[in-house]
């Protein structure tokens, strides 16, 4: 199973009066997370887009367990959980310095023409680097 | 069934390069949306934080319809789908002018002292206020 | 002289650890207090925007006198302090609900043509309307 | 003079319907800046507010010179332009993979107390560590 582990240091902007990271702010951490597992496999986001395609998210769940605070260095593992040729899930888990588990989630993505903006497969090269053969 | 709708304005700062609305801004359109649902209950949040209560949110739905773009009206309708001494769930709708779903969705939080960090139970008199007799 | 005074609550996500409202959020609200200016005069930052004319901000100043928290309601008092062919600047002041001032900064933005990204001339109509006479 | 580079990729959730980065997230941007200059010296901001001390902004200057966009690695050179024991202010060029200046910017900081919310001088080890000799 294709999988990458991101670091990502918690930034004073992204917490809240309770001092938590922001529930909110976690979707950004996942993509992070998902651009730079693309990142390891020797493509990106950016050149997807550079092609005229588009992924945007059409379903996102978290399971949140433990808050994350101010400065700590948040470890998120990525993994690949579906790909087809019309839509890709990706599955988080983030940890904190201490190895707790600070939250669970998914986020399912299809593949749209930046011109139309309708829903188109996505390019095979795209495909045969995400496929883990 | 408690409900309330809310109406919200799209910032710049929302968007993405895509021109929709990031996917990562939807939970802060919800928390808006369940604010004021508390408000027009005759209550608020912020008086329960006053109180040491804080309530944090333990699991995130998003099922992502049609994109929002900058300066949109949007309409979230919000409703209370479960409550009891210990969690409580909102269900949310957001509405486009033109009446299109643009996301459903869904948070369940629960309560927790600010001193120990520790779940409690919600007040009787929020519970009261969010009880629908 | 041109002014026109926003409302607007303060979000859980817009405070920090502190308590406060993140210094690094007042920039979004100039947006929304500038953007409802220009409403307020019959226009929008919108319709500019489709006739191929985007606003990118140039400088910005911030002078921070007390902070904001959760929920406050704030005012938002803009004024239009400089306007050119090529430029424009505003002013502002954020009150809270006591009448404290919160902040006072103050952007200019020029504008450019969405197509060639050049430096352009803003629409006669556009300066006509933010024009004092 | 003290000085430190960091170097930041921009996030989707950072761009704007322009394409650009937000003009409001740089001043997060500079907050990574200067927590890592303060890392890099050995201590860290976190630290700082363990001992009971807090560093609200209050002032922030930007002059933008150029947009950056989705995926740009930035570099962040951060410089300590003043010190003394009750404010600090920190100087910030950020620059593209082309050594393009994106903009320049400065923040100056107080310290207070978490307790009391009053200004105090700075901790002795603060300065030390700060100052250039």
């Amino acid at each position: 199973m294709i999988e990458h582990t991101t670091q990502l240091r918690v930034r004073y902007a992204e917490t809240d009066t309770m001092g938590y990271v922001y529930y909110g702010n976690y979707p950004t951490y996942y993509e992070v997370a998902r651009t730079e597992l693309m990142r390891s496999l020797g493509s990106s986001y950016r050149k997807l887009e550079e092609e005229g395609i588009m992924m945007p998210v059409i379903s996102l769940q978290i399971h949140y367990k433990q808050p994350a605070f101010y400065d700590d260095l948040l470890n998120i593992r990525t993994v690949i959980k579906a790909l087809s040729p019309t839509r890709i899930t990706f599955g988080y888990e983030i940890f904190n310095e201490s190895g707790d588990l600070i939250n669970v989630g998914e986020t399912t993505l299809i593949f749209i023409s930046s011109s139309s903006k309708k829903p188109v497969r996505a390019p095979s090269w795209f495909l045969d680097l995400l496929s883990d053969l």
